[in-house]
């Protein structure tokens, strides 16, 4: 390891054992203290818009300068509105209620002894996220709620950004009362750091990777600390021959065109062979219509769907359409085609929804709703810290109550095991 | 790769593709059908307790053979009463609630969707486990009662007698109709399957591995496949100045000695300053007594502890004990030396018993009670696959809940997303 690595381990060594002595005392910390940690914080995101939006300006000059896509620049650009959005994420974590101490089961059993199973922190959490800014006041905020510490390392474009908006997060630790180890961010953009975080088993309990193809693959592929997936949002919709045809071409155009570059924005829509000349076709000239290259098979697209068209994540405007022969042959697509994220069935018919659901493992599965549903704030968790499409522990959209584990609480009255 | 190896790969490749077909075929099994396999092997094993004999005689002369200490050979063994009770053990897990399809939560947003949280399968689970043959029983019906595909790896010395166990839980499924790859038994004892089984991710959704400091420590280092925590159990005992003396001596002896070799058993006795000398002394004298060497300081024991009895798991009739200034220092000491598994308290004071359940994080933590009833089957699960010390997903006693997983149902009327 050269002189640089060295002082890369070091100092993550620091913040790790920072995090972990952090943890231990916010796991004590009433909801009072966490929920005034949060509303300080929004108060000092509003306070200091002046700040973060020169600290933005910083990143956003660096960013044309080194060329980035205009897709990519929209996503570190912060103004007014977009503060304004995250002091409300902030206060609408502040407002849920308190998933620690919560009491998940509580049971007797035949020996005497009264068993309760109550949610705590899960200690330590690393977050590895890309270039939105506001995913540093979104993280931060989840895991303070649920009791965690976190090690936050934000992309490189948002660094000064990220480190403007951290500094409103550990002024309302502070205000609270709480250490301000609580929410620490990494202070370089070396990425020997991102390296170091993967393989602090011991210290970080998981790691939420929060970004594109790319870094979740690097993650998983690399870390020794446990990882929460989240893989591509290869998102179907189905139209069942039962489906209402004006809510079928209103959810489609919705899950589609909404926003194209989110995960839960459809990337394949399938149709019941049934319905496919008429309502499938008024759908696809819909999406023609609004100015989407539908690639189909079946159908009168803009263009024939090629084999590696259907699960691809397009995050664009661009979608895949094909004929299926029933909701079984939807269901073998989805399965051999999705990421296990979320799909959709437009029906009328209660049966056939039922079977949708059954016969699909996805995290989410929706009934004649848009997909663009699947988000952590649209289920009423305040926020989310992503959409998890692993199965275990957390799945789906990630909030506090997903951030916490659980101990068991045994009474007894000097109870022996025979 | 040599030509074993290659073969090996070959055929644990087509295992784990068996097991994911067989785990699509079990997500749709219903609740009737899985109780039907699990009493269906309950009686083949008490039709087939000759050739279950004869499979277990055959691996006791080879283990025999080759030396294996007294405690291995009487883990190993199997008798009329022991295959009675893993019989009973497969009806325990039938009769347990089904697991899968259970509502977790439900609630409405205001945007009109309504919106479930059902219980599903994982998936396919690994299970890698040493000498007890009884574990090929329990964790095969955990995993079909919560409606996985299992890959059984037992140890080398059992490898008969869980081929006879593994035989009846087949009859089982075949009976019932389920797919006889639900329940799948590596046919080898070469170790080069469990190096592959630690690499199919993609194919396997978790390990559990079950057995002694090595294997689990084996698992953790090389496991590329998500596993399920089970460390040392490092259960400590704390009599608090305001135990009950009677229920005090009594939990003690039974927490160390009812038997020493589970992850349950007392490892560590910490005593309040106040009640050293009388009480904690007695305790002592009672260990000694019951034969059980205590390793002591501050208190007089067997002989002197030494700074590495602390931490130690002894799994033997071996205890250390320590003087310590109260429930603080005691909560302070299982910090530094436990490994989360099972601690308790002896105190008539309700708050210093909260003190002690809200300053430690173990997966269980007992008042007035003893720690030997850290059991799946104790806290009413029917049976377990292990006691995890993680805290991702699973922890404590895993029964067939805790291998369940969920998704979101999601239902509106045509909704879409502003």
């Amino acid at each position: 390891m050269d002189g640089a690595g060295e002082t890369i381990a070091a100092m993550m060594a620091d913040i790790g054992a920072r995090a972990r002595a952090a943890s231990v005392a916010l796991a004590g910390a009433t909801a009072e203290r966490k929920h005034a940690a949060l509303i300080g914080a929004a108060e000092a995101i509003r306070a200091n818009e002046g700040a973060i939006l020169d600290a933005n300006a910083e990143d956003m000059v660096a960013a044309e300068g080194r060329g980035l896509s205009g897709a990519m620049l929209d996503r570190l650009k912060l103004d007014a509105g977009r503060i304004r959005a995250m002091a409300e994420g902030l206060r609408a974590v502040a407002e849920q209620p308190d998933p620690v101490g919560r009491v998940l089961a509580e049971w007797d059993v035949p020996s005497g002894l009264h068993i309760t199973r109550v949610a705590t922190p899960i200690g330590v959490i690393g977050v590895i996220y890309e270039s939105r800014p506001n995913v540093t006041a979104d993280a931060g905020a989840l895991c303070l709620k649920a009791g965690n510490a976190v090690i936050l390392r934000g992309g490189s474009e948002s660094f000064h950004s990220s480190g403007a908006i951290h500094a409103c997060l550990v002024t309302g630790l502070e205000q609270a009362g709480l250490p301000a180890d609580a929410i620490q961010r990494v202070p370089t953009r070396d990425r020997a750091a991102v390296a170091e975080m993967l393989r602090m088993s011991g210290t970080i309990d998981v790691i939420v990777p929060r970004g594109g193809k790319g870094l979740v693959g690097l993650v998983q592929a690399e870390a020794r600390v446990p990882v929460f997936a989240h893989l591509e949002g290869i998102c179907h919709v189905y139209v069942d021959a039962d489906a209402d045809p004006a809510k079928a071409r209103a959810v489609v155009l919705n899950a589609k065109t909404r926003r194209t570059g989110i995960c839960g924005a459809a990337e394949c829509l399938l149709v019941h062979r049934a319905v496919a000349a008429d309502l499938g076709q008024r759908i696809v000239d819909d999406l023609i219509a609004a100015g989407v290259e539908v690639r189909a098979e079946g159908l009168n697209g803009s263009r024939p769907a090629a084999p590696e068209d259907f699960g691809h994540e397009f995050l664009d405007m661009i979608i895949a359409a094909k004929v299926v022969d029933d909701v079984d042959a939807a269901i073998a697509h989805i399965r051999r085609h999705g990421s296990g994220h979320t799909e959709a069935i437009l029906t009328e018919n209660p049966a056939t929804a039922e079977r949708f659901f059954a016969g699909l493992d996805s995290a989410i599965l929706m009934h004649n709703a848009s997909t663009q549903f699947a988000d952590g704030g649209e289920f009423g968790m305040g926020a989310e810290i992503g959409i998890a499409t692993g199965k275990l522990h957390a799945r789906g959209p990630v909030g506090a109550e997903q951030l916490t584990s659980f101990k068991y609480l045994v009474r007894g009255d000097g109870t022996l095991r025979p």
